[in-house]
């Protein structure tokens, strides 16, 4: 039996904003698993910034995507061949499948996802890494408790969605930071945040300054950069400052960033800690358990945009960027 | 009765490096005390870089100092007139007396030193402000431990000779920075850590490389800017960095200052915390019972520097960015 299976390649690293042209469809034979090997038939795509600083070609963190070779990133699917014992023809998984219909890879890379779960792809969302980065970050290094005046960068995006939405639970005040004003109005009318604050506003410091009456005791940061440093200058006393991204440079040929402003940390004994979600692994089936309660039963809600076919895959990436995307990014490779 | 006080006043604000010229020794009537104030007659000054960033004329905090006053530090002395209550002339006591011979303020504002002590001007050294610092830094904000391998910026000065003493007791490895090969050999010799490099050599990165075989686990820093930099560049995973100063910076006429490399921090999952020591004030007393056994017993010295006379201080003061020196650095107003 040969398949063919389509697959987007990375032609040349982009400068800035992803083009087109540094990507090519290409079709290719499918190759057989080998021992310890699943094939897996990919439904859904997840687009996410951080890959993106795996695409400028120097040394980076994790290592960087290669030119000719398929575009890395998470994906669903389901298993259509398999070498590796516990996963079988059928079986719904989730990992780091990359830019094509079908991955092979090494069966233990592979998470199974819930076959009774109604939306699958939540396994790339609530229920996948940016739903388990949001529970961590808010309960574990966050530290949320009732009161608490947290602003969430990014907020209308995967994990800030989920964080701005668990915030809420834990009884803070929650203000999320957008790209835009339509994302503003998502955080506020659909996550129920107490504000939000377009951050590509031209007063965002007394905007932040009028939602964040009291200051800014949590600042869950994804973006970095200039934003950074409007919030860190409006911190309380002690506050506690979470860096779990920097999305602002991730299109910067540099892994050389500078954070803000030492005075005002000592100033304020801010305490500022990076953040990476794998350090938690032992306890991810707890969160997606607790996750999975709060989305059963309605306290949590995912907000999904789904972009159809494996060839519009470069656009929504890019959209991460550039657009003012809301919740979920996910690209349709195959109906189920 | 009328006394006669030499003062030294702030005449312009430095630029860079304190010159001579930027302040002038004046002669003026002591004032008599009023309802709660004591006057006390100055033994020593303790010379701390901190109060550099208070000669920048721009908003600072602590608030900047105003030219024409007398220049302010701390100091400890002998009450020769009061009235304030619990103290009594002939009492000593260390508090804010400023650059100058007498010293009126309210009594609350003093702290009294034990006459026991046969070094009283340890209350501006081991036995005070610094060494309170020391003591917080090493066992709360760093929360040192054996095994941990510890970076101490500043090694040589008046918090930095005590924090590697205390990390020494801690049983960690201790890695002094230093601004001169004589004070990295201070570092080695008196103070005992394991090893010491002198940030002005060309070769501080393998340095320091050398010097922390398994990297940096803990990092006290007082110095900022580039040597930041260098240290983040070698910190382990989890690594704590504790910033309770910026002496690269003091003579800088800004306040916004950059901290260092925001990826480094994510990838390590860096705790960095500002650390102000009045946090820790119901606890000094303590820290203080602490201290004075161990410099009772020899656990820990203590190592002072003594300028003589009133008039050498405005060099003793420039010295700390200029000089290399070693331990507490005070200036003898009058022998007592």
């Amino acid at each position: 039996m040969t398949r063919k299976s389509r697959a987007i390649l990375l032609r040349r690293y982009p400068v800035g904003i992803p083009q087109a042209d540094d990507f090519e469809l290409v079709e290719a034979e499918v190759q057989e698993p080998r021992d310890g090997e699943v094939l897996v038939h990919t439904h859904f795509l997840s687009m996410d910034p951080a890959p993106r600083m795996r695409m400028n070609g120097g040394a980076t963190f994790p290592p960087p995507m290669l030119l000719g070779e398929t575009v890395g990133g998470r994906g669903m699917g389901t298993v259509c061949a398999s070498r590796f014992e516990p996963l079988k023809v059928g079986d719904l998984v989730a990992g780091e499948l990359g830019w094509q219909e079908y991955a092979r890879l090494p069966g233990v890379q592979l998470r199974r996802v819930d076959p009774a779960c109604k939306t699958p792809q939540s396994a790339l969302g609530v229920l996948g890494p940016p739903g388990i980065t949001a529970w961590f970050l808010t309960t574990e290094a966050g530290k949320i408790k009732a009161g608490d005046t947290v602003v969430v960068a990014g907020a209308a995006g995967s994990v800030g969605s989920v964080a701005v939405q668990l915030c809420k639970l834990a009884k803070a005040r929650v203000v999320g930071l957008t790209g835009s004003e339509r994302q503003a109005a998502f955080v506020r009318r659909e996550l129920r945040a107490d504000a939000a604050v377009d951050y590509r506003s031209s007063n965002l410091g007394s905007d932040l300054a009028a939602a964040c009456p009291s200051g800014v005791d949590v600042f869950l940061d994804s973006v970095g950069g200039a934003l950074h440093d409007t919030v860190m200058a409006q911190i309380t006393d002690h506050a506690r400052i979470v860096v779990f991204g920097f999305i602002a440079a991730y299109a910067e040929a540099t892994t050389r960033l500078e954070y803000g402003d030492m005075y005002q940390v000592i100033r304020r004994r801010a305490e500022l800690r990076g953040f990476l979600v794998g350090d938690y692994a032992p306890r991810f089936a707890e969160a997606l358990r607790e996750l999975a309660a709060r989305l059963a039963d309605g306290r949590i809600q995912s907000f999904e945009h789904v972009s159809e076919g494996l060839a519009s895959a470069p656009a929504a990436f890019a959209a991460l960027f550039t657009g003012d995307p809301v919740g979920k990014q996910l690209v349709r490779v195959r109906s189920p």
